[in-house]
């Protein structure tokens, strides 16, 4: 199942060393701007390439977009957008060949695939198929745009480190001025320094990360089964490494008493709203109009230098390993950027679900 | 959208003062055995009636299978559950008309669905609504035995007091002798303190639960958008109240090197699995045959004795309320069952698309 | 796989004997005038039971909205409508117990779910489960009516025998003023005598049905996969007896040359428009505002009182059977009510595809 | 929508004159031989460029597989196959930009998505997009021939030409070996003596098909919603200039008595089936082992040379057109290797979903 979306759909494809990645984007609406340019916009906003050993496949990436595009605009047809893969260097990965690397979806696949599998830079398992999901989300944000709504987010925890400073929605934004987006200086300084560590000691780092949607109209969502805390679940943990989950203050609400933890709910501007925002914008699944905001903790890069325990398949027996490849210390800055892409996608797909967006004629007829 | 599931399809429907809840299962195979009894049993498991503040509104369930089964084994139609709704007691809510209550879903079906959402005991956002998941549950974990697979889970966190022992699935399944599925005596103790104390202000306190999956077969999961962590983790965030996630380790993974959080791969009984189960069970949104464990985290139950801050809907003005209805303590022991549930159904769902149960044929022919 | 539809989705239950059939209707905005009376209506306009060899099981339908509905308008949640049993007489089907009915679906139930099928009354297969479609119907042209579209149709061939005259729209629904609704005068009363002779026979008689949908807006209908004509044609195949087809003038299309066949587009009160309306108002899959209209062949009702050839399961070898039960000598009629209302589900689910039926909010807000 | 299938899954893209067109291939289990040349195959089945009226734009294709196949097997991972377009004039259809063509789906396209539409060759409107589903055709009868079973096709109707004659499955494969597949010599002299006529006077024929699917197994459908006849109903109207359908001996069994109708059971070799195949195959939407067998028919293609009236959609004011543009004098030989293959991907669809085929494992192993 490689497609995401019931009004909106996206459906990926591709392996790491393969030919291409790509993805086909259906259901926007005919007549939204949009260029190659707006696709390498934010699949640079991945790349980091400032910090080599976040990204040592470094590289522009080759945008093409095959269909449902003309003159600029949309034409309301499925968008197939292919993004080509480049100086592959797959040697590395010839010793890995039947000696599954512990933590990665490699061993996984060799269950459900066998043989077929291409293992080559993590073939279909790769973070590299994110970029996929980056690219459907530049479409998203515009589409999310016409509503009014916008996504970003930033990184709240690298290699044990935590931010630890109080932060508006606009510090979240400013914090993409920086080496990595973290709205804390300090903790900044100390998560570069957990990034040389783990390069030196060829080890890798998790983290955590936190996405923001702001301007959402009230409104939207699907109780019982399609509650946007729901879809943006699944959204996020589609995302490779994706290992834990808080809505709003998260974790911290399951420790309060009810009348602390509930928001208050106010008049402002003669609309009904809420005083505070704990729960993140969302109340049975439905938006309320407040910001909605949330947390995802991703998992150390599997793949490390250091030797470790695993099986030669083809012998059946206990070997142990060292990753010669590139790889990246961490993967949480990409994943951080696959899942404001995934959150759009997920938030545009329910602004179609709700009619907030027509589409029997294109748009501004 | 009140589905659920590609191949094995729920569709709850119901409010809680309503004529009833119920849904609909659809894919279930013919010849699999099923009683109204089997429901029952399951819907008793939520029921904790020994702590009446956990559930006033404690009664047994009225039952009826409508169609999909016969003479005790269903028959490959869908299975039609109406769980009656009896001696409600709706002029509690006659205040809250027009004033939502703080923290509930209320608020949101009020700017979504406006005057015509029934709003007595919560109605379509009410726990009770989970009811009709547990009853989707019991059939769910037939399927699931079908292919030597079962589900259970305890409570590891209740009104800030969390498990402290270490403990095998066994004694996970052994704590449902106990007043609440704890497996730490202690913690137990201090949690039923906690929800006399909570009782006793008027309030109410959430928590933490954690449900594994035993003897789920490998090669499971469908990579990139239908990933067992990303099913599960939807059905998790479909239960009111839920928060937060975590999967295997969760979030200590992404504190440690990825050295460490790696999970070993070794052979066992001639056959490659993991030396350790950090990840659980789940690697690349793939079952590797490993016991499936994750926690999740809810919020305490928004109704509260104590007065708050609303807004009379009508004038458009603050105003607070006092909720005088019954009203659940805590819903982590009710939301504990229903998680089961839906995990139960999003399991089966993957055994039914991976071909693992056929449905050319009846059960067994 | 028992529900319809993506964003107006109808989920149905229930065998012909069982306890009783049903619907679950979902996707349906809030603020939508329903009442039991509305689906009774639609529910006897396919009783036709003033011709009781049509209908020998004629009684009024007992109705019970179980959920979704509030003081007379729908609330925005899922609409269980059950229709129960009533009077069912299943000793007619002890002797058709592993024996099945030539033409009958007892057969295909048979290999698919064995022993555990409820073949009284023909089960899960009967036509009595179009009564859940119909109930549907009656929700769905609510929500047509909000856009100014309405359908209905007529019957076109019965028994052999069709109609020749020309007629409107208006002349379409006039026709319900008769016995059955037939346009032709002559042709019905040749229908009616078919009737009675093929009561005489104890055998059964099939035909053929028109369905119109008038005021459906432009810009409906997603190439290349959820055209309008590939909807509603899955529609028509899912009613029991369907055997054929023809979209707009149909085959008789085949027959012409291109230029012939082809409606010159013009102008009309500003606004480009067909001139002539052989396509049935879908082109390229999408509505361009011109009348929808199309027809639909159902073959005899497979039970007939004549001896036919079929095998004994238990014993696996030839035998022969004859129905004793109650019959509909033609399902034609009840066939055409079902056909109107699942086209009505079919396009009221595209028009909020398309977003011209909004869901953040309840209508008229 | 450009999504068809549920576990196998079918994506398409692209204009007639983009870039590319393509499919994503969803669902397919790993293991399955197939290479470009597989695709390629199927492709040129489609040509008939031997004459050449039939396809002025023949040429061979380009067909490119972007990812899911590694060594000449699938994955198990998306099928990604791009078809490049070439040799591309597009200058015949700068008259028609803003003047549709009658008949053509232009004009809806134009009233749907506006001047954002690619009007070129038909653009997403073409039959060229129907490469794309023989792309996926050429996989899905390889899953097909897993379970036994094939599909094949052939005219049996052309510019008002009928076939006469008797014929057998193998009859039908035979059929291939001449200029068109026409089991009836004498029909096929006529049919091509009307496609030369058709020619002369600038002007286009439709006709009709019948496709076989022989060997599929007994138990494949599902009631009430995921009948055979309903989903191959809905895969049949996604082909260009489908008008009608008729399914086994279609609309001559709504003619017949019921007991000359029905199908009579029997017993050979030991298991019950009928014993003729009036109703192709399918009772109640279920598969029971006897061949499918039905017939759709194709309007004639809407681009003629003749002048016909259509609008100055700029001036808003009726106008003549006459196409000068390349153009197929007939679709129906493309639209019957196009069934052929939708048909394939439904019925693999079905072996998917009962589960004939598993998928949490390569095949074979």
């Amino acid at each position: 199942m490689n497609t995401f979306g019931r009004e909106l759909r996206i459906t990926t494809f591709g392996e790491s060393h393969g030919k291409a990645i790509g993805v086909v984007i259906d259901g926007v609406p005919a007549g939204l701007e949009l260029t190659e340019e707006d696709i390498k916009r934010e699949l640079e906003r991945r790349m980091f390439c400032h910090i080599p050993v976040l990204n040592p496949r470094c590289e522009p990436e080759e945008v093409e977009i095959l269909s449902g595009v003309k003159e600029g605009y949309t034409q309301g047809t499925p968008i197939a957008v292919v993004i080509w893969n480049r100086r592959v260097i797959s040697s590395y990965y010839e010793e890995l060949w039947m000696k599954p690397r512990p933590g990665h979806a490699d061993f996984a696949y060799y269950l459900k695939y066998g043989r077929h599998y291409d293992h080559r830079g993590g073939g279909r398992a790769s973070g590299r198929t994110t970029a996929a999901v980056v690219a459907a989300g530049a479409v998203a944000k515009k589409m999310l745009a016409l509503a009014g709504a916008e996504v970003a987010g930033h990184i709240v925890e690298l290699g044990g480190v935590e931010i630890n400073a109080s932060y508006t929605y606009e510090d979240v934004k400013k914090s993409w001025g920086r080496p990595l987006p973290v709205v804390d200086q300090q903790a900044l300084d100390k998560m570069l320094e957990k990034i040389r560590e783990a390069a030196m000691r060829g080890d890798s780092i998790g983290g955590g990360v936190e996405v923001w949607a702001v301007g959402v109209p009230p409104g939207l969502g699907e109780p019982h089964f399609g509650k946007i805390k729901a879809d943006i679940a699944a959204a996020a943990f589609s995302i490779p490494g994706a290992i834990a989950l808080d809505w709003g203050m998260g974790r911290a609400l399951a420790k309060m008493w009810g009348s602390e933890a509930n928001d208050p709910i106010t008049v402002a501007n003669g609309r009904p709203t809420l005083a505070t925002n704990k729960i993140g914008g969302v109340l049975g699944g439905i938006t309320v109009g407040t910001p909605i905001y949330f947390r995802a903790w991703f998992k150390p890069t599997p793949s490390v230098r250091k030797p470790q325990q695993t099986v030669d398949l083809a012998k059946m027996e206990p070997t142990t390993i060292e990753f010669k490849g590139r790889y990246d210390v961490s993967i949480v800055p990409k994943a951080l950027v696959a899942l404001e892409a995934i959150t759009a996608v997920a938030l545009a797909d329910h602004l179609l679900r709700a009619g907030l967006i027509r589409r029997d004629k294109p748009l501004g007829r």
